[in-house]
């Protein structure tokens, strides 16, 4: 059995992994509130990572919970093109996890947050049901001084633009599915699809290029894939009020060979899974034709997925899909 | 039964009490994330508030519960010393949980955000087991320009200081117990010490008060009672390891009645349940001799509770009190 929780002991865990301190942070964690010293701008984001919504104990090991709950995050500041700077971390912890998993929750988002350069600047503890990640991610503000813009919004689009895409689609929800079916012994099989459910990385280098390069007259409007293109597509294209509509054009070659194995295999369309998608945590955008060369030669890995219409409908590879698509974190 | 969720109608509800923006931010919510305007050092906290470790849905209303989610967070911003500005929402909603519960819940929250004047930036829903509130809220700092200070710090304390509190002591313990033994009858009788647990009232004002008064050479140190001045106390003083001590004085006529009525009537003593307490979310601090005479002018409600030393230990009324006592929320 775990051994008891200990404030002292958790806190303790923390400083092995976290800095006390943060070139953005006057002062981190210890006293009621830290205190920010911002240069401009914040972009500021915060989600819910929960035992059975958001993951399962018996196939996420304590590494790849800790990694995800801050990924999910970072990947909202890499949608506005932030430059991360720090989170704080709540944490409900029931009484069956011990320190070992904390320590190696800890070990899996203080590696992210490295790599990101992230502070820890405080948080709160307490007991809970189940474990509970509550995080709030902030980063500096984008894009060139004088503009007067400092993030890329999601709202925008206009008729003619280009879509484009920046990770892959479907592929964390074929993970989802094989995990939820199989454990984690799935993971020899279907690597990349479960690497894309368990552990997956925030688009934060390709956002802040995407924030530098779009400063001009019309930056490219960017948002990312929490709840996959066909739930999210809408939301960009502010459906159904806009009048807006989208033709895609999505190639099975586009898609992960590990997804459309799965889905061959199921006797399911590859490309409507990929549509489907759900915690892809990719980037969609949209931009002016003119403005692609010079995001192809910066972001090699974006690809062009579509347009935007004024159709008031979305069209999937020539045929009208409906709105009953999508991942509802409520169903 | 409750309406089904719908996350469209949760976010219409939000709309109805939130406004959707707010002077201290140049996006709210519906982005990725919202932006910051900061004018300077932000001061930020972040507080669970989960059902059956913090609240009951048995005899917490909604209103009640939205109250307290954003209390508890307005009173880490009182103890910095620092003026609200804005907060995040995170809601983890059970399916038993209704619009109508929300409308209450949205209610109690907005009613306190508007007298504090606080924006909601953003937020996440999930659903969840239980009910699972996530806030985190942010101020500005506090402090005269050009001293260098913008927060009220809990560490500092030397010996030869005065301790003092604002707000009553114990008396949120008091609610707390009747409403676990009795419901919500026990309202009648207990009005006083049952609103100290359902609808705490940040000291945000006074916290904003001591932060302007005390930028001399010696500002005062200050923190939020969460825990109980047992185990706040020594967190103040920064034992074991500071060496310091307190002797305090707290005669039971500064108790409030209802909690030497109730302490009485089962045979316990009151200043003992006084400085167990637990969520008191009262002010404590230490200051200069020098600087009383000017606090309690400015604020009449400031009560002396006692000396910090430099003996080691807590005396409370000239007796030792062990560090057994106090809340510890993984009891």
């Amino acid at each position: 059995m775990p051994a008891p929780f200990s404030e002292n002991a958790i806190l303790a865990c923390v400083d092995k992994y976290f800095a006390v301190s943060h070139p953005s942070l006057l002062l981190a964690r210890g006293d009621d509130c830290a205190v920010l010293r911002p240069s401009g701008p914040l972009c500021l984001s915060t989600d819910l990572f929960l035992e059975d919504v958001h993951f399962r104990r018996s196939y996420f090991t304590p590494r790849e919970i800790g990694h995800k709950a801050l990924a999910v995050n970072a990947s909202d500041l890499a949608a506005c093109g932030a430059k991360p700077l720090a989170f704080t971390l709540s944490l409900g912890l029931p009484p069956d996890v011990g320190l070992e998993t904390l320590d190696g929750l800890f070990a899996g988002m203080s590696a992210l947050a490295e790599r990101l350069r992230m502070g820890l600047a405080g948080g709160d503890l307490s007991r809970a049901d189940k474990l509970c990640l509550s995080i709030t991610a902030w980063g500096e503000g984008g894009g060139r001084a004088g503009t007067g813009r400092h993030w890329l919004s999601r709202s925008g689009a206009q008729p003619g633009e280009v879509l484009f895409l920046i990770g892959d689609l479907g592929l964390a929800r074929t993970g989802f599915e094989l995990l939820e079916a199989e454990g984690r012994k799935t993971l020899e099989t279907w690597p990349a699809a479960c690497a894309a459910h368990l552990v997956p990385q925030p688009q934060v280098d390709a956002g802040q290029i995407l924030s530098r390069l779009g400063q001009a007259d019309h930056p490219p409007v960017l948002m990312d894939l929490s709840d996959g293109l066909a739930r999210d597509l809408p939301r960009l294209l502010g459906l159904p009020h806009s009048g807006l509509g989208a033709e895609l054009l999505i190639p099975e070659a586009m898609l992960h060979q590990e997804l459309v194995r799965y889905a061959r295999g199921r006797g399911r369309e590859p490309v409507r899974e990929a549509y489907l998608g759900g915690e892809d945590y990719a980037l969609l955008g949209a931009c002016i034709p003119q403005l692609l060369s010079s995001l192809h030669a910066a972001l090699p890995e974006l690809r062009e997925i579509g347009t935007v219409t004024d159709s008031g409908d979305i069209r999937l590879n020539g045929a009208l899909v409906g709105d009953d698509l999508g991942f509802d974190h409520f169903k």
